[in-house]
């Protein structure tokens, strides 16, 4: 997600998938063509609807280079699908006039199979093709998928769906980056106003109606686990192949970190003392001249955060989010704990979804509208596992033993960003329920902080 | 020009006013109201008509840091009118409602005496305000100007018409950036598109119908001469005081280097051969890569230009354009030749008007509506003085004897200007012919090159 | 060890401590004053030795960051005895004056509890004080520590024979670095002359006799396997607790990966093609133009590599050297292959030496002097697991389960660095064998290359 | 300077050479051997005698990349000589063996007619040669030389006593700015010890015995005016061809600025407040975090200054030194004065040595051995207009009219540099007299301030 479109691969070639009696990979939703057109549809339409509030002016706008632009992620989703979906298929018959033969260089992210791409810390200067330009490019993409859907009997084409699949897996990681960066871009204008008009500050949707739940640690016993994706359903390359790990026995904590916790480390001097940082981070606090987590803003002594709903206070229950890597260690350190490793995690969640005290269907994911976390429930087990804030492990972004890239372009996705940065766990407020499952890992450098990241301890 | 908006100043605190006859400065216009009014709408209009062709995507993007979006653009030269006409004259109780009081911010450049300034190199990130409330801004304070001009006796009210002249004069130097930036920014867009629609590429309007005057030499005598704006009409504070310069002989082209004559230094392999070069020339060639003047292409071989107009083939007998000091000096050094001083330049001008072979009116100014240089006539004289290209000088920008910045705010302009960038003068195809003089000082830093600057050799 | 000396303790909180027998930490040598002066002794006088092939204008250079100046070793590794040993001594009464007060700033490397640092990037400037001075500082805290150990009863002073063991092993990995920066240095200027006269190029310390072995892979099973220091000797808190870890069945090769065989890579394009690279990786080649890997030349088609001993043809046998992590990982990728994980290399090693068929006193470290990696012997078992060069594994550092930072300044030594850094095992042709285990972790940033650095593939 | 070595040239194709009644350039000594060889051996071994209190670890080091090593100093003015003189004669026969080949590339400062050059930054990375080294190269090349003049009848031989004059001249520059970059080096380490042993603070040498004299306006009438070098000796080509110059009646400060004025200055906020500087210096001060000029610290309140005596107490009588131009334009621009041109400044200096009220040997000159300006005596007429500080003009440096470069290599000198670079008059306390004319002709950029550079006021 770091670098602006997930590597995604459908894991056709997993060496495992005969001892789990399937010899094809699955799309997330039945094999008939009624049903992947009906998901099809809502995906592309849900990103459009994301898009609608925005005006033309704010949807080419590029911020800082880690950030693209609204009108790049809804045209790069549909070169997707016109790239890995329609050209292959035209070239065995199909019909599809290719809508623009220069888009093939000006939204492909980062496929050197594919070919060139412009320069990625330009696309804020693309204002031809406009807006209305690239809304007819998704209209001419979709008219030709939904007639190679309709028009091919599916059953026989797992691989197809398997490919459609990806792409709208694709397109809803977007979904995520395209309210990350515009929430950027608006935090850029002194006016600080909120992305929709109607997501104004009022006071109700985004403040806590109680204060969360107190901090606990629920105990976890170690020992062989299983982590991984187990093949039910769609999956990323990257959560591949289910292996054996072995855990000491682990704490963690019940709840995110939140914003009254965190102000307490920014009220110590948390910023100013080495001590609590790692090196890379203290260089990055001093150069940067971080304060604060991004989008916090002090004025007159008391702090407030840019939302995506406008400028509110700071709610003292709601989960600190727009962290570094290097804030949430040097924020654990500070608190005498630790963050935990990603198979923690994964082990933590799977144990607590068996004992139900834990729920992706429950969690505030972008389904809900709110754009923004929540504070904990009072309530037993663990809280905010799913959605709210993706949470920081200490481990590092690396394959599973057995990992192997798919041939072609699409290998070219996941395994080529396995070093320098971290994994994260646990969906936010801006990923699709749909999109999430226990075994997704985020993964960003340590320096950034655009994403909705936020911090779990554990001991 | 090169930071963005030119120091500007009606000079009313020069010393030698009285001995001129005059305790005023003069607007350019008559004193009276109604053609007050009509220059204000007739330069304002144009202004809005420089920005119809451009959608709100174009008019808001930054292309780099020396260049702002036309949405800027629209929104400064109205905040200048707000800040030094209308707000002072609310405080003395016209009756005026500042637009937005973020603005102040917002749009100021760079006058430190009115305040902080939003940061110049992420100006391409204002979505908001969009387009349509700059527009609404533009009006706002248009009317309350024509409130103010049609209620004021401006026979008694000599500095306002002043105030307003200049603020003008300002306005149509931004006419010049906003053209200049946004063919950067255009060019940004691997279409390379044509500014606006009906000026796609004729074939017609951009390339000649003739070949270029030879080139010669015109001779011009040396000794005394009397160089600055004799105050007749308005100027800029840069121009003052008129004084006396010793000159030797000199001699000066007929006509503007063409590409014809360029493309020889290029193909002569002038770009890789270090003796050519300015020191620091040669350092900025290497750091950036340089192998021809900005906007140029070759593809298999043929040399194309991109122009206001879009993608054109090379016209040999055209000016080159969009050179740097650095090129200019490099091939004059290569030609055996040197660039005139300015003040070689302006005796030239005024010799040459004087002699009826030089004419502003004649010049190929924005008035022309070609937005490109031509080839020169085939006539006596020296050609292409007024107009076509800017012509870099060998002068460094400095002031003139007895030179004083005004109090105030107004005073914070020219002056701070006035180290390590080099005088042009002439005019271009984008500048306007009544804002022109013979006087007129433009100035860039030597690495510059998107404005349109162009070459006339001296002897 | 990238920034210049390793976080070093000897973990004397370790939560293990009484389960394995022992309530104090052990130093490497027997705890009687005359073995510990005489190792002591020994180190000490060897880093002398290094030095002295060295004018003073060798010593006082930095060529870049990461590397540090001669001098600036001798003085810091010196500091470190009186800042941690000497002075706390002095407090309780020891007889010691401090050398020259303005030490502390000057050869603090990265300690912010003792106090501010000079900047690290201006080591090389530092010519006053000059390279005698240091000398007679050594000499003057050597004489301290020789009246300490030998006035102390230092079978009741475990913990200062401790923390004197631990100054050797921080002054070793100095050593090695010495070694590392200086051929750096040398390599900058033109001569590129021998780092020792008598180390003039030979042909025959430095070649090798005979081709290396074929390249094999040697099977080793998984499951269960305990990793980590088993507290027999000394050790750094990095290699702490010693922990359960599961393992798949692997393959490791048996030998390093040898510039014959990195020849074809760089033959076949392998810097020209972005697929075989980590995104991260293919950036650098391009931003920092590689070619190949560092200290390598090519002459009139043939190629050359800089060594200590000046520049030799490059030796088909012997092992590539001086590769960043992506170069190793691309290399690896383009082979159809891949790099062990640190826990591989520590479990294949330990099997080994259990095997008896690798044992460190047969390695290739700075007791051979040959300061330079040789081609394998033609013999059975895993060749050049310890010494030669380091070798690059794909785990990030990360602090092992249950790791605890020591309290005060030494606890900042080595939790500091766990975050985007790449572990490296093995030892190299500059470590000394003393130094060195089978757990021992060393760890560079993936774009690093100055250290002697190799590959070994795993399957 | 600003580069490191001046260009410099005889100037034998001077155009008005035969009115001068000359038909060839002249040595600044008289046309026989024994006194040319005695310049000779007086000039080189005064370079020497500076770098004599130094360690071969202060030759070395490079502060900064506008700064050059000592030992580099030592080495380049001899390759000159070997380049330019005994080269070219060794063409003609002249038994003359290069030292070492390789010293061609190595100490070739910026002459791309003789070749490629070891990039300027990294000049402080070249240990080897070592200082014994380069003094062995400077008496190889020194006793060529004197075989070459006492073997040619150099009465016969102009050109060649010609291009001896010109090596000489450029050694005195860098002789200059040896002083002035080790100056710099030495203030790197925090021990600011000084230069030489015998030079530490007395408080006698440096500190003014008595107060400056009081400032005031001295007189000097317009006009027209002859500037330039009359060709009565040696000049640099720069300063040629003498021409006219039309001044209007100026007002020059009878000294330089002092300590104490410029204290006022710093006092009163001029390194906070905006309008007083230049656009392009205020962006300086605020990048480089000026606060006060070089070498000027702060400690518990009081302010002083390293010299090359060590650090000492400012001295409120001497004059303001290590000032950029941006600094010396903003004072100006501060206490309601200017900077003086460089055509005023040499009138006046001219008129005032006509009336016997300046006198280049009395000035504040290397000869003194001072080696730091101090406070104008108390006397009518213009103080320090030779020696203590080069005073910065308003003038860029730019060529004279009709200034035309000399064929060959060293006509590769001069030219190359007239671009954004401010013309500095008068010598500096580190010049040498013997070098110095009132013509003279330094240059720097306007934000360079380690050279002797001061201020003198000009209305």
């Amino acid at each position: 997600m770091a670098s602006g479109s997930f590597p995604v691969q459908a894991d056709p070639t997993d060496p495992e998938a005969e001892l789990e009696g399937s010899s094809t990979p699955r799309p997330a939703v039945g094999a008939d063509a009624a049903s992947l057109v009906a998901r099809y549809v809502q995906v592309r339409d849900f990103t459009r609807q994301l898009a609608a509030p925005l005006s033309a002016e704010d949807c080419v706008v590029q911020s800082m280079p880690d950030a693209s632009p609204t009108k790049w992620h809804l045209a790069h989703v549909t070169w997707f699908f016109e790239t890995f979906v329609l050209k292959p298929q035209a070239q065995r018959g199909f019909d599809y006039r290719v809508f623009d033969p220069d888009f093939e260089y000006l939204f492909n992210s980062y496929y050197n199979s594919v070919g060139a791409q412009y320069p990625r810390g330009q696309r804020g200067l693309i204002t031809r093709p406009d807006l209305a330009t690239v809304l007819a490019y998704r209209e001419h993409v979709d008219q030709a998928l939904a007639r190679l859907i309709e028009g091919e009997p599916v059953g026989q084409a797992v691989e197809l769906a398997g490919l459609i699949e990806l792409g709208l897996q694709h397109e809803q990681q977007h979904q995520e980056l395209l309210l990350m960066d515009i929430k950027h871009a608006l935090f850029q204008s002194p006016k600080l106003s909120a992305y929709a008009a109607q997501r104004e500050p009022s006071g109700v949707a985004l403040r806590s109606a109680a204060p969360s739940a107190a901090l606990a640690y629920i105990d976890f016993g170690g020992g062989l686990a299983s982590v991984g994706h187990d093949r039910r359903g769609f999956c990323f390359d990257n959560e591949r192949p289910r292996h054996q790990v072995h855990l000491a026995d682990f704490r963690l904590a019940n709840r995110l970190v939140t914003n009254a916790e965190y102000l307490e480390f920014v009220a110590a001097g948390g910023y100013s003392e080495p001590l609590h940082w790692l090196s890379d981070g203290w260089a990055r606090v001093q150069s940067a001249g971080w304060r604060a987590p991004s989008y916090w803003l002090q004025r007159d002594g008391a702090w407030f955060e840019y939302t995506l709903g406008g400028l509110v206070a700071l709610d003292p229950a709601a989960p600190v989010c727009h962290v570094s890597y290097f804030e949430a260690e040097a924020f654990a350190s500070w608190a005498g704990a630790r963050l935990p490793t990603e198979f923690e995690w994964e082990r933590a969640a799977e144990v607590s979804a068996q004992r139900g005290q834990a729920d992706v269907a429950a969690g505030n994911f972008v389904e809900s509208g709110r754009l923004h976390p929540g504070a904990a429930p009072l309530a037993a087990g663990p809280q905010q596992l799913f959605g709210d804030c993706w949470e920081w492990t200490s481990s590092s972004y690396a394959p599973y033993p057995g990992f192997r890239a798919a041939p072609g372009a699409l290998g070219e996705y996941n395994g080529k960003f396995m070093v320098s940065q971290q994994v994260l766990r646990g969906g936010a407020c801006v990923t699709s329920a749909s999109h999430f499952r226990s075994s997704y890992r985020n993964f960003f450098y340590p320096h950034q902080r655009w994403m909705f990241s936020g911090i779990r301890l554990a001991r």
